[in-house]
């Protein structure tokens, strides 16, 4: 039983403002109610269909019927559960950059394209993502659909990107055209790979502190990769045993 | 200008059967007016903004006012021109697969990310795509736009995929579990690589065929990848110069 009252709270947490008053996100569907369950976000509440409830009868879940999730839902097809979860605190100025590969967002516009690099961020082990504060919010409901739950394992930080990397000191690499081919790279155990804008690339201010440059090569007539593609790429080169 | 009649038949393109009946597609914005205007496709009709039409004064198109464009855009944002273009006749019979890398797609059915996969194709140089039956229409508005206008430049058959794969005698790529790391594997210069449904993989009755197991190797704890992004890691490893 959800009322109208909630019902009209939880379409206003689908505005970053509400969001970031309240302090808290909206998560949609089983896969990510699971990897929330199994993450150290606190949960402040989960609305499920009867089904998912009798699945999982440890966890105190508000039933709520069809109807009414598809009213809360920004899914296009809603999907069992929608969990309304606090925001974590996160300080830039406790980035350590040592010993561990971080991905530098510059500019990431569209959700679904964060959100995928967010996945693939956790694929390749990646803890922290460091984003510009132009980039989509990472509490965008799109976002943290196309994070498939990864949302809740790597660290995002939202921060003035040039001042972090002037401060950092292990090499900085970045996707740029006329750099080493990518698939000659040495795998690196430590650095910050920066990622650019989906069409401007890489913002004149942060070029400053690539160290590495890196490109995919590319043999055919294509101009440009999808921004998330280009990260898997070159983490794949990069990240490697 | 544009009468009531041709508003009415292009937003019947946007069904498959229509555009099936016709032999007809339907490409929007001026990056992807440019890529097929540069390719052998056969132009039916541009409508377009009247400010491209003044930049392109060679070009026969049909001024259509912001409003028209509204009514017959697909995008939410329309922009500037659309055009129809008739499809090509892709016959699966006249495929070779010798000495060059094809894409196997074996169901794949979100058509942003068929359109994103023909433009990793695109990237790598390949010039052919061979598709299940079951997969998402290539010409389908959202796949069309995803690829960013290499789908004037990469062949797409649509065929009994498992029929193909047992009269085609080249090194069958597949990207499975507990294969090869693909990090590791030998770059390619011939076969076909076979890259499966978004959640269900590479179908059972595929596997038979697949020479080469390849596998991304996970350092992190995200379960999977989206099937683009997989499919753009390991061409970056099989395709090098």
């Amino acid at each position: 039983m959800i009322s109208k009252n909630e019902i009209k709270y939880i379409q206003t947490l689908y505005h970053k403002k509400t969001r970031d008053e309240e302090n808290v996100f909206v998560a949609e569907g089983p896969k990510l109610a699971e990897e929330l369950l199994h993450s150290n976000f606190t949960v402040r509440k989960i609305y499920a269909l009867s089904k998912w409830i009798e699945k999982h009868p440890q966890i105190a879940a508000t039933e709520i019927t069809p109807e009414e999730l598809e009213k809360i839902s920004r899914l296009d097809t809603p999907n069992q559960t929608l969990a309304i979860i606090e925001k974590k605190k996160q300080d830039s100025n406790n980035v350590s950059f040592t010993k561990q590969i971080t991905l530098a967002l510059d500019g990431i516009q569209d959700p679904g394209n964060f959100g995928t690099i967010i996945r693939i961020a956790d694929w390749f082990g990646i803890r922290q993502v460091i984003a510009s504060e132009d980039c989509v919010d990472c509490y965008n409901p799109k976002t943290v659909q196309s994070t498939m739950g990864s949302i809740f394992r790597v660290n995002i930080f939202y921060t003035n990107l040039e001042k972090c990397l002037s401060e950092s000191n292990v090499p900085v690499f970045g996707a740029l055209l006329n750099g080493e081919n990518v698939q000659h790279a040495t795998p690196a155990e430590e650095g910050i790979l920066v990622i650019g804008n989906e069409s401007k690339g890489i913002r004149e201010n942060i070029l400053p502190y690539i160290t590495q440059s890196l490109t995919i090569p590319a043999f055919g007539q294509a101009e440009s990769l999808n921004a998330a593609v280009a990260t898997g790429i070159i983490l794949s080169h990069l990240v490697q045993r």
